[in-house]
């Protein structure tokens, strides 16, 4: 089974690819989707929308993760990342490809053991993980963190 | 200038096309976009998406516009409004079409002369502005309701 993991935002949209093979993962492909923040928000969110669906186009993935949407302290920052999620998820629907969502407590907690895990600490364990992967950054991080989640966590919720 | 009115929700998304002629404005056409509550997000999402590329392909809109969304009281209404937006708009970016947003406050100023008026009295005002229009629904006369708005008010915030 081939496995999206998603970090959906505006500025910035993590993804990685990996394979689940039973217990044993191993890392596909991650990259990040940057938008212009200078750029009019329909022309930012059709670009996340987009890459994504040639990111699918191109590995193939059978199931997408992403992390549970909520609403932090900053509704402005809410609005535009669950604007991001929705052109992001659009773009697996466009491709038939079923989302999971996983709460990010469960995502922490299912790649690094504690559901209160650091950024630092999710970064050290997909270097063990996923020791081939050289990953572009925070948000693919993330994507792949999210990825991992999936295949250790199932389809539930 | 042909104008695309957007009222985007998750559970259903209304639109409203108009031709502005200088001060006369007149209906072309409106409609709304359901989606299945039963249906996977990702699924609902790409249909907003796709439903509203299919608007804008028949109707070549040269504007798009939208009220600013907010957060509101209940957060999980807010992600769901959100991400529709996101998908909807996405659609708009696709298309090369450039939106405008709004305040709601507005819309309902420039359409009924306060801004505090309730649907009735937009629906109302509808039926004065755009006789000829058959209105499909109170998502699609908000989305109507937020083109004329457009017209009023031009291209500035």
């Amino acid at each position: 089974m081939i496995v999206l993991g998603l970090d959906p935002s505006l500025s910035c949209t993590g993804w990685g690819v990996i394979r689940v093979d039973g217990p044993r993962l191993s890392h596909i492909a991650n990259g990040q989707i940057a938008t212009d923040a200078k750029a009019p928000l329909a022309e930012r969110l059709h670009h996340l929308h987009d890459a994504v669906f040639a990111v699918i186009g191109a590995h193939q993935p059978d199931v997408a993760a992403a992390e549970e949407v909520f609403v932090n302290k900053n509704p402005q920052s809410t609005l535009k990342l669950a604007q991001a999620r929705g052109a992001v998820l659009a773009a697996c629907g466009r491709a038939s490809l079923p989302v999971h969502e996983h709460a990010a407590r469960l995502v922490k907690k299912s790649v690094v053991g504690t559901g209160g895990a650091d950024k630092a600490q999710v970064q050290a364990m997909l270097k063990v993980l996923l020791p081939t992967a050289k990953v572009s950054g925070a948000d693919a991080a993330d994507a792949l963190a999210v990825a991992i989640a999936h295949a250790h966590l199932g389809p539930s919720l």
